[in-house]
């Protein structure tokens, strides 16, 4: 008999579905001691919550977290709520005893991310936030590769996060579906929305950023506010490119736009090695491209590897040979390895504490975007 | 409240875990008047299949089908065992009044499927068979850009379903895992199990094939049976090519094998009109490739549509533009469609008799492998 | 000093063109004990002729192809004329004791080239024809892996070249420019001039062919004449797909068309083996894929080699590692293993002996598109 | 009659072969008033230079630069010797009335440039910078595209030019072949040799470029020099990356490195506007991706643009659509427009005036990877 993992989610948005669909399918296929029992639902929309509720099948439904946390019910509090909440709740909850699955990025800033791992770790709570690129198999076996020493020293990274849906001007800010583009809700627009993803991966990848040179822009200066009604200044990052120093000496270039025609969630990064080099983009994510030196002469080039095989990270646990998964199935993985993790002691990661240094490299880029200056990475 | 349509379902393998998470994950992400219930899981072995059933939240399980049919608390019967045994329980099941889901192909021969065609439809109950590629995103918008007109007069179709499975001479056949390759449960090798995916596509698409010249293999003659434990005989094609005439008067290739290196389910086809071309393939299933020579002159080239946007077939239901669904979702939106089906009084096809059709062409290919001729395609 | 090759050239068209940049280019890249020599270039139009001698530096010119071949200071004729002049002035240049370069396909007919054949053997020239595409780097590095014997056993050979300049039914057929959509001057239509390619390519890299069983079309039925003004029935094949079977066992798909929206030139081919697969294709003729299963599990992939590297075939003549060559190189290489099989004594393929084999695998899939039957490649 | 151009080459490596390929091709392709002479080419090496006449045609040769300039029967001189030499020359040549064909980059820095432009303007001698890749038909395509407003406001650029050659560190600098990698002939690394090109498309594309935040790196810092037969130290930028803001707002990210495993010679740009985006490879040069979102919605895609077709840039000048050409094309190009400008009097570009700009990016790129902080591009 499996023990229960009792979630209690707040936040029924884009990451409040994605997350319940990881907890609904995660004992389909992985063998796992712990059977997740979706307990309760929270948010402010009592009617909207209880539709929520009953199409993914939560047990109960919350209106106030402060009341779900003070459940005794619930083992896990998972906060899918916007940026600018994930602290309060976080420290609430750490002090609750709760286990913590924290939507990303951390928190608004680095600062207020480092009250967090304070709270959770003082707190001694399992915890850990979703950066889910993570386990999208082919980004693993990037990973698998790299610490088997395929690539040797690393001279360059390059990473791109490329959307293209606020180019138009009479998109609005603000409110339900588009608390993004909110500066108040968000902290700040590509930085932390999806240069943060290229951040988690990056220090997994190749470890700690040194410093960066960053250059941002807001490309539409106003836009109506759908919870004011009014034209507001647009107070997000639109665009961020940025240099960076990985502290093992190597080069590197980031960027992300909402401003770039043609691509809709285009993740992309590229990695240099002295013997071998990969390539990923999250449009294709099944495929990771790998160049090895040492292939023999007349045959190398760059393999399109199809991680889809027995024995590639994860794939044995869905169909056969060949055929795909998707998006949503990176978080399905996540919640397999946070139990995982519950129960071999061996907490996954990235946990709080991980998810901090994207935090700090994040505040360093949005600095620099200011000052102009190459900004040293705070600690 | 929701209608419960109440499945039993029949089988537990590869097909079984498939069609199970289809069920499981319907109502999360399509508006139904019906909700699926997970009522019954039939198979032999009763300690798997009640593990089967814990794993997946069956209510209950049986070991015999034939009392599974005879419950009152099933609406649906889903037949997900091997190809040997569908006509059998289909015809049993219309009897009882049963929908009936069948997974592909619908029969052993042609012959065999017109009285399962005959059974269901002299029986008024709902059916359909488990070809899921129609319902892969990017294969529905080539059907919609068919059928709006945008290739005008067809006149190539090439279709290809390549894998590499079988190579290895020491693969056995036979047995749990291994009836594809087992002549008494499959019925034929790569005709019925690959080309039939081909076919029933094609036939979709572009209309009947009238004629087809057929050449089969079986590369490696004989192979250990598991049920046996002797070597016996291989009595599958390990391979198959055919020409093909459709009604139309296009022209068409098909080809299926076991013997394709570097290939795991390489399902690609390709179809030039004479205004515009698509061609697809299951590695990159998100991807429609669509040349239109409509476009102005200079900026013609193949368009590698990410068939991910909210106006692309069934993407709205799912995540955000650019995320990507995966193999398993074809069978999701199976379901959806059935029971959309079921609700309308509009069945969704391919249905039985839709099934038929490609028997029919599988039993003239394989006849035209032996008879070294140009054979018709029997009515 | 160079030992001077005094070229003759018949026929200023395309191939004529395509030849003579060959020969302008040979020595300013390869080594060799030759120098090639632009001494003539013939054909019925004197005014043309003349401008096509002083673009390309011929010393002179000939308006009547036997007055060429009667010449002493020539010392290889070139033929670049329509097909159904090939052999009659094939039989008078190895009459006359000339080297001769023929432009493919070798003659009309299987007989007609068997002619041929016997009259450069008896007279002891050197002999060649221009398929060229053999020496494309990528192709001649797929050669070198097969030799190496890295794909080991092979169990299936695709090829395709697919066009689609006659879909518009207003394009006439016959006389310049347009004599390969003549019959008369043709003798067929993709069979001779495609599919000729495909076979060609298919006989050096995997042996000969068995046996076939083809499909031919003509969508277009009539056409206006150029010669005559008039609309006439088209004779050629528009399309034309067959089956095979190679003497080694593996099995074969060809197909060739004009009606293929979205591909100008698309020759593609793939080859299976035990241990290794190969793709290539013409509209990026520097990238061979190939995968083999040898490589470590989990990096699996097609590699996509960009064969443009200093140890490539014929690479090291040209420029830099990454730097591409096209089209009209073929032709260059070719001239340049010509010679060198002159110089050496080791005649370079494909000799007439060579190219007839393909014309008779011509005639078989001719002769079967008309049998509807499976037809042995005659002798 | 034709008038002559003649031809005086200084330099017989990479570039002085790709300049004689182009001279001796380009009357063969296109129609020009004037035929190019291949009248004499110049380099230190009296039996090299011989040689390399006697290979490619020249009718004489100099040993000493200064002779050449001196001899009335040259119209043209062609730089094309390392960096640290093209001011010297290109002084006198203009000095002496010679029209002047000047290898990239323009000079060892933007002051050296600005003489330069002085002289030849006040000469008023036809002049011309080699920076070839403007005349790739794929990149010339991209040119017309944006001149015709496809884009509409540009959001983005970005470049990179990716070599793996100098990863080992046994490779010597300095002399014959690797000049490239001695601070004293070149001036610059990857910043003058590589940057240079992508600068140059860039500023042609998109227009001046404003600022830029650099940073450099040479990652193995000593290397045996061949002149001196010492180790030294390594003078050059190894790799540099750069953000950058054009004047019309948009932003940019350059980069180049010679340690990139897998690429040799990658160089790559995308450009985001507010209707399309662009993007091109060097490594499969025909091909243009082009994505314009006023294509109906869901068949929105990036066009793989086969740069192949009669009406494609220079192209109805090679062989007929879907074949391809290469590298080398792009200086025939070149010369043929070269030579228009002089028939015409609307020179061609890039003009010494036109890769001064260039020039001037690339001081602001070194002093910027110095300074650690923007810096503005000089006028």
């Amino acid at each position: 008999m499996k023990t229960p993992l009792r979630v209690g989610l707040i936040g029924y948005g884009f990451m409040g579905r994605a997350h319940s669909n990881a907890y609904a399918k995660v004992n389909h296929f992985f063998d796992l001691e712990h059977q997740v029992v979706l307990k309760a639902v929270c948010a402010r929309d009592d009617a909207k919550v209880k539709d929520f509720a009953a199409r993914w099948g939560y047990e109960s439904t919350e209106t106030d977290w402060r009341k779900l946390i003070a459940r005794e019910d619930i083992d896990v509090i998972d906060i899918a709520t916007p940026n600018n909440t994930h602290a309060e709740i976080a420290l609430a909850a750490a002090k609750a005893g709760k286990m913590i699955l924290c939507e990303k990025p951390l928190s608004m800033t680095g600062p207020e991310g480092k009250k967090m791992v304070a709270a959770v770790e003082k707190a001694g709570v399992a915890n850990m936030v979703w950066y889910n690129y993570r386990r999208v198999p082919a980004v693993t076996l990037a990973k698998q590769l790299i610490d088997e020493g395929r690539l040797g020293r690393i001279f360059h990274y390059r990473a791109k996060f490329l959307q293209d849906w606020t180019i138009n001007p009479e998109l609005p800010q603000g409110g339900a579906g588009l608390w993004r583009l909110d500066v108040k809700s968000a902290g700040s627009g590509v930085t932390g929305d999806l240069l943060a993803h290229c951040i988690d991966t990056a220090v997994w990848l190749n470890g700690s950023i040194a410093g960066v040179s960053a250059m941002t822009e807001t490309f539409v200066k106003e836009r109506k506010h759908n919870l004011s009604g009014k034209v507001e200044k647009v107070g997000i990052d639109d665009a961020c490119a940025f240099l960076a120093r990985f502290q093992n000496g190597s080069l590197a270039t980031f960027e992300s736009t909402r401003y770039a025609r043609g691509h809709k969630a285009l993740y992309t990064f590229e990695i240099n090695g002295e013997n071998a080099s990969i390539s990923w983009d999250l449009h294709d994510l099944h495929r990771l491209q790998y160049f090895d030196h040492r292939d023999q002469g007349t045959t190398r080039g760059w393999r399109s590897i199809h991680v889809s095989d027995g024995d590639h990270p994860y794939m044995k646990n869905w169909w056969v040979p060949g055929l795909q998964i998707g998006y949503e199935h990176s978080f399905v993985h996540q919640v397999a390895d946070f139990i995982r993790g519950v129960e071999t002691g061996k907490p996954a990661g990235p946990t709080f504490r991980d998810a901090l240094e994207t935090q700090m490299v994040c505040d360093a880029v949005l600095k620099s975007g200011k000052s102009r200056k190459w900004e040293k990475v705070g600690k």
